[in-house]
Formats: structure tokens, sequence, C-alpha cells
């Protein structure tokens, strides 16, 4: 299959500056404040996205290189599947969040609730929409009883690049 | 900034062989089935991935090039910012949608509510977790009274690459 190229349209600026100690979900980093800094050229395309409560940020895990297909999650200690794990070392090292929308100043966006590394490459933003992105969910796997741990668990070094 | 090469990691299949008349959300597919075909090598990291009802693709939007960035959303008749829409035409081609998982051969994910291209090239999976990834939201700005109507709008070419 052919390979893609990508080329970041801006920056996320948060307070972490190393990954361990961070925040390893949204919803462990309620109260974060970050900024997106959208390349100029693309601050047109922002156009209506402050009328969004939330925006899904999609970006690269640039601290990320390689990748092990099992692995042992914050939230576990037992061994999952990659793909099953919200990891940052992946065959492709894109991570997404989604983050609450406080306000926009051209081509600045300011949000709330941002768990990735300060000087992230953003790669995309989307609007958040319920109808599309929130379905009736029922079962979350091996998570099942440990999705709502993130506001106590935070990041080691497991995933640094070896 | 650093430009990022991605190699898919597999295949999504469905039944849309054309962006003509394809529904425009996983919420306008309930019911269309598709399979997620994952390069053999990366099979081990599908171990555990079936304990989730829903799954999050992040995939190419690979029939798409070049991008405006004001443009008039199937949903809406207003010319809107490009970050504000769902809209495949984008500096980046990533997609992602939120899919129900209902099993696993191996190598190969059946997945329902799939709004996708037939032999779309796949980047990456994740579970998806609400703790995660379905905040409160209070506003979804243009969209607010016709997010819903993604089961009687289908979509046309406006975004075929010209």
């Amino acid at each position: 299959m052919k390979s893609i190229t990508l080329q970041p349209i801006g920056t996320i600026h948060t307070p972490f500056k190393d990954l361990e100690g961070m925040p390893i979900q949204p919803s462990g980093a309620v109260g974060v404040v970050g900024r997106v800094v959208v390349n100029d050229d693309y601050a047109e395309g922002l156009n209506d996205i402050d009328g969004f409560s939330h925006i899904i940020l999609i970006y690269q895990f640039h601290h990320s290189e390689g990748f092990n297909l099992t692995v042992k999650p914050f939230l576990d200690n037992h061994p999952r599947g990659l793909f099953a794990t919200r990891a940052p070392r992946r065959p492709n090292p894109i991570g997404l969040s989604v983050v609450a929308l406080t306000g926009r100043n051209g081509n600045v966006l300011h949000v709330r609730g941002i768990d990735v590394l300060d000087g992230t490459p953003l790669l995309d933003i989307k609007p958040f929409v319920p109808a599309f992105d929130a379905p009736t969910v029922t079962a979350v796997g091996w998570l099942a009883d440990k999705a709502q741990h993130t506001d106590r668990v935070k990041a080691d070094d497991r995933f640094k690049t070896p």
C-alpha cells in the first residue's frame, strides 16, 4: 500500500514538557489549559469552530518511535493487544484527544482538558458532534472498571522511545 | 515543521464504491456492515479488542486531494470554516469514524455503521471509551439542528477531487 505524507498544520502548547507524570487522557487532565496554534495560512478554516464546545484534535505522538504489538497499559497490569489500548507507540503514531474549546483568537484556539506534550505537531481539527462521535456503548473491554481512574493514574516512562 | 510519513496498516471494505450517495456519517450508516482487514503482521495487536462494543477507525480519505478553507457542508447551505466541518478534502486528509465492532476473526474485524469508501487505507484503530472520548457537550455550532439529519442526507459529488 502507498505511504502517505502529512504536513503538520500547527502546534499544540501545553504545560507538559515530559511524558512522565502526564495525564493519560483528557479525563485525567480536567482543568489543564493549552493553546492550539494553527499556521496562519489556515486561520480562515477555523471560522465557525467557536460554536462548538468540544473539538477533536488529531496529532502526532512525536516522541514515540517504534511499537510493540502487546503492551502493558498505564491503567492495567495485564499485557493487552496494542490496538485495544491508547498507547502512544503505534505503527502510525497518531493520537486523538477530545478537548473543550474555550475560545478562539485568529489562528489560536484555547482549549481545556488537554493531555498531550508541549510542542505536539497538530495534524487536523474536527468538531466533536455527539450524534456522530458518541454512540451508545455497551462494552469497554479490559477498561470496564478502570477507565474512570485517569484522575489518579499518571503516565510513567514505559512508552518512552527506547 | 517536519513532514510525517505513514504506512497504512490495513484496508477497510464496505459496500460503497463511489462518493455519491454514501452515508455522510456513521449515524447515517446504521446497519451498514463492513470489514476491517489488518495486515497479518499486526494481527497480534488486535488481541483484547473484541471486548469493546465500539472502536475508532482512523483512515485516509484516499479519494480526496487538495482542499478549500471555506466549504459548504452536506448538512448546511452556508459556507463554513473547513475545520468546523467533517469534509474529506483537508490539508491532511485524515478521517475518523466511530463504528460498532461485531466480531473478530484473526486479522479481520467485522464492523457496523461504517461510512467510508470501499478500499479505504486504514491508519490506526483505537478502542472507543466514553470516559475518554464522550465529554458532556454543550454546543454543536452550526450543526445544532442538523446533526440528526444524517439519516436522510446522503453525500453528493461536492468533495470529489476536482
